[in-house]
């Protein structure tokens, strides 16, 4: 149990059928201001959550549960980060305060946690296509549910979203409810066409604009008289609904289209959705929402610093920042973001890309001190990586940032758009290895493998801040094809991180200590773990040596050839999935050159790893500094570790 | 210099230099007859290749080369099978019979074939986002060249190309035409709510509809008198032109639209490019064409057999098949065909899914027999598996098959929406290993290595027919999770190949045969060569063991101590990327259990392979069975082969 304490209504409530049965629909607007104070007290103290897009959708998820039979009727959250709302309606509301800790709740809605949660999510823009699944098993097998997505208007941006809507417009005899929850924001503001055109219908430039036409129209023939003034009033009123319904983008994709309504309108909201359930095929409900409604700083204040603002007093809306005492590393996104920048300013050839991500990925450094040359492209990650191979063809050098589990979603385009054609398309992967709170869906395990299978691709990783800036210089430096360079999560371990540029010959490691017993060899940042543990096991009259590969991809074969003739036990560790990582490129050199070390691979485990901080996870995945020490004692000792079979 | 003689005009044009000095603009008719004429004369002999869609846009080809300053302004064709008038116009006249062959040009426009080939592609909907890419470069390079890209109705379905589509609009100073090549056919009948939307603005349904109530409209207000009626009909005219243009989809995403025009009157679309040339920003050319166009047995046959008809009569039509004088081994892709509508007759919960490729991989068998569970969801792998994910939440078995090279599409989808929800999702790999004529592009080089990183994920392969037959059927049995098999293009080996179902318990291989100097362990129908090396190897005294992995994971832990117990020289065989494939995860499992045999692992090396036959590459790659006697004779002689080293 919580101390949080939910008002009188929301007390009442433990499920929607608690909603639906108990509550009038007069009292919707008091539950929705229940529901969003209990949002703002507990995320106010426990911090690392996400917060504004859960109290724009207050009114919409009350309306929802109150309007449907949920869980029969099916519902997905698009994204997910929306849902705490959702999460408190559904049997969640005492564990709510365990919001993306270990053990606790996940900030994604998630299949294993509740029926509610019909769809697990936490990329965005699989909403539309996961409930037409639903709803077209709904059809054939003659249940009788509701199935209902709802997306935002940045998710919208997506291919997948379009595909989703594209296939739905087809099946015309196929239930869905598309709900898209317009804000004009996802985390950062929304990009392309199509916000554009949703702020078009949404303020019925397109109507106006007929309207002249009619009534300028209507001047040149004048000589109909005074009658011809009122027809075309009549004519251009009749059409306004014509009009945009038929300049409608879900209406072109055979959706019948509805609203723009009142997101913030609960008992309006449920009546909308009541009169949509008897509209058989697919429909679109748009819904006009704030992000932070009804809590005013984060109305009233910068909607990406309200996104996720951590802990903050709830009275004054100041946010909590821990000024630390001295000087702290900077974040590697930032290292990125400052870094980029004075090398374009030397290399004009330099152009930044980024799906969405500008504050993320701290290209917004880029976007507003060179605007011409940083292109923020939406949530449309296959794009960005296809647009910076068009880029690329014309000899600029784009360094295109996504996170390494968004790079997931463009694999295609960099096989086939960059690498087969040898273009040098930098990927920085930002949040590499396990990311903490974000869970499951966030982390970014599989890079280092499903990059190191390309052909001509250069696959690199920093130790530290310095490693970044020197790949980051390296891989402008000539046609270097394809290369990516992936970093963690979080912060650096340099408060002098601002090094003079060093060229990294491509393909090769570096011996950070001599050592006689063992040798670690590490990929990226987690090696400063080793660091560590090296001196730990040095106390223990174990002598370990420590190489930071920095490469998977070309290996540095001539510092293996000296690890391997030096040492018979070796252990290899990497923040990334262990199946065909980086220690397996290891054991495919030892088998190529005939070595027979005893070789222990430490990394992420073949399981999917929950949320938590990025310390717990480390030590469940058994890569932590501790995790390194007993591996290497384990070794001495002759006891060869199957890594894996140790995982918490 | 080949035997074939292109026609008068044609003969003068090496590049298209030629065409726009040499010809008038009212030859362009007989250039494009005798273009269309080379192209039939070629295939009609060569075969192997594709032809419907080069017929349909040969006027078009001519057109664009003749308006357009190529390779100056930039041209990027769509897929590519409709580029090979693209190819006889720019060099390679003489090069052209030699298409798809091993060492010719190939069957898809290639940066490093032509500087006319500013893309390469293979894959649908890359174009919009390639040449929007370059069109952003030119634009702060300042350079004045165009860029065009010509796609397909087809290829406007995939996510990729709207996500292109939505950048574009929103960058209003950046210069680009896409040119809609609408023939509301892609390899097989187009499908989703675009099509149906283009068929529409196409026959101007729209508008009609909009008049009509117009004109009931002026009907209640007949008061006004027979004015009223003149009124209407001038309104509506004026009307039709902003209707057409806010009603478009394309409209909506901040494009300018122009058309639908006749795509098979050359001089038309000269003077149309022409005239598109000076209106800046993003626009849209609807351009209307039949697949096939001007040759009448392919204009008023099946659009999908004349996609790539093979060889044939030119005179008479007659597509020649070669008739085997015994019954042949089936198609993979057929087994999978059949098999499904088997297994679907006894599971009601067993569902069909392809993205646009029925005839391709054989679905179209149970969309004919059962159409109420069988779905083309258009090209759209990423809403394929996402939608299959919808469908087994609701205890549903869907059967996704999808070609290895497009699965890179729909990575993430497979990792976030099936395996971390562990839903059952079947992916039947088509085209797995190396494809031949298709070439680099189409190669299933990687999913073995990025499948097997996938946690929950099943990895099979079948050696042949029946084993194709029991993993699908074992797929089926209870909730399996998500399961992947792959197999390869073309033929099986088995004539009797309808043998009855036999559950294949996960993680089980086989003993094929017994041996004791050396041991394969390969995965997939690659192993049939493995049959034929170890027959050899049998004559020269080597007695090799053969054991049929079947599972990449779980491996067959038991089969393989039994392996490394017994043989210190291993040979492990895969149609796929050894980087990370099976080859790797036999090394993990040494690693993890201190076996120390000498293993030479055979598979595609880390280099993009081009086209050829599929026996041409795979002895490229080292993997034939001449390079599999060869590596056993070396192990037994203990040279230790680093089999990437020995490719061609």
């Amino acid at each position: 149990m919580s101390h949080y304490q939910a008002g009188p209504l929301l007390s009442q409530i433990d499920f929607p059928k608690d909603l639906r049965d108990k509550i009038n629909i007069d009292q919707l607007p008091q539950v929705s201001d229940e529901l969003r104070q209990y949002i703002i007290d507990v995320i106010s103290e426990i911090g690392n959550s996400h917060f504004g897009a859960s109290l724009g959708v207050v009114e919409l998820t009350v309306a929802i549960h109150y309007a449907f039979n949920t869980p029969d009727d099916q519902l997905i959250w698009d994204v997910g980060h929306q849902a705490y709302g959702h999460k408190i309606l559904t049997g969640r509301r005492d564990r709510f305060h365990t919001n993306r800790q270990k053990g606790g709740i996940s900030g994604f809605p998630k299949r294993s946690e509740s029926e509610f949660d019909t769809f697990g999510v936490g990329h965005s823009s699989t909403s539309i296509s996961g409930a037409l699944g639903m709803a077209a098993a709904n059809k054939y097998k003659k249940d009788n549910r509701h199935h209902i997505a709802v997306i935002g208007d940045g998710s919208m941006t997506a291919g997948l979203a379009f595909e989703g809507l594209n296939h739905a417009g087809s099946l015309q005899d196929t239930n869905l409810l598309v709900i898209l929850n317009d804000n004009c924001m996802s985390i950062d503001p929304n990009v392309g066409a199509l916000k554009e055109y949703l702020m078009d219908i949404t303020t019925s430039h397109t109507y106006n604009k007929v309207k002249d036409e009619v009534w300028n129209l209507l001047g040149k023939i004048s000589k109909f008289g005074p009658n011809a003034q009122t027809i075309a009033s009549k004519i251009s009123n009749a059409l306004k609904g014509t009009l945009l319904k038929h300049s409608n983008y879900f209406e072109s994709l055979n959706f019948r289209y509805f609203g723009p309504v009142d997101g913030h309108d609960s008992i309006g909201l449920v009546n909308a959705l009541n009169d949509l359930k008897d509209i058989p095929g697919p429909k679109i409900l748009h819904v006009l929402t704030k992000k932070g409604k009804g809590y005013a700083p984060a109305e009233e204040g910068n909607a990406t610093q309200w996104h996720a603002p951590g802990i903050f007093n709830k009275e004054t809306g100041e946010i909590i920042k821990v000024i630390p005492k001295s000087p702290q590393p900077p974040k590697y996104q930032d290292v990125f973001g400052h870094t980029i920048v004075e090398l374009a300013e030397q290399n004009s050839k330099i152009m930044g890309i980024t799906p969405a991500m500008p504050s993320g990925c701290s290209l917004n450094i880029m976007m507003k001190a060179m605007p011409d040359r940083a292109f923020d492209v939406g949530i449309a990650e296959q794009h960005a990586v296809t647009f910076s191979a068009g880029l690329a063809t014309q000899g600029l050098v784009p360094f295109c940032n996504i996170y390494s589990s968004f790079m997931q979603r463009a694999y295609d385009q960099v096989v086939h758009d960059v690498a087969l054609q040898n273009l040098n398309v930098v990927f920085c992967l930002d949040r590499g290895g396990l990311v903490g709170a974000d869970g499951a869906t966030h982390h970014g395990a599989y890079d280092l493998s499903y990059m190191r299978s390309i052909p001509n691709m250069i696959v690199s990783a920093p130790m530290n801040e310095e490693e970044l800036r020197n790949l980051m210089y390296t891989a402008q430096l000539e046609n270097k094809g394809p290369f990516s360079i992936r970093y963690p999560r979080g912060n650096g371990m340099m408060t002098n991180w601002k090094t003079p540029f060093k060229e990294i010959k491509v393909g090769t490691g570096r011996r950070v200590k001599n050592g006689s017993d063992v040798a670690f060899l590490t990929i990226g940042a987690i090696g400063n773990y080793t660091t560590k543990a090296i001196e730990i096991l040095s106390e223990k009259n174990i002598s370990a040596a420590h190489y930071d590969m920095r490469f998977v991809k070309p290996l540095d074969e001539l510092l293996l050839h000296e690890v391997f003739s030096k040492f018979s036990r070796v252990i290899t560790v990497e923040d990334g999935c262990l199946m065909g990582g980086m220690g397996s490129a290891i054991l495919e050199f030892m088998a190529d050159h005939n070595y027979t070390a005893k070789v222990v691979r430490l990394g992420i485990p073949d399981k999917f790893i929950h949320h938590g901080t990025q310390e717990e996870l480390y030590q469940e995945c058994f890569y932590d500094t501790d995790a390194m020490v007993k591996s290497a004692e384990k070794l001495m000792d002759g006891i060869i570790l199957n890594a894996a079979s140790l995982v918490g």
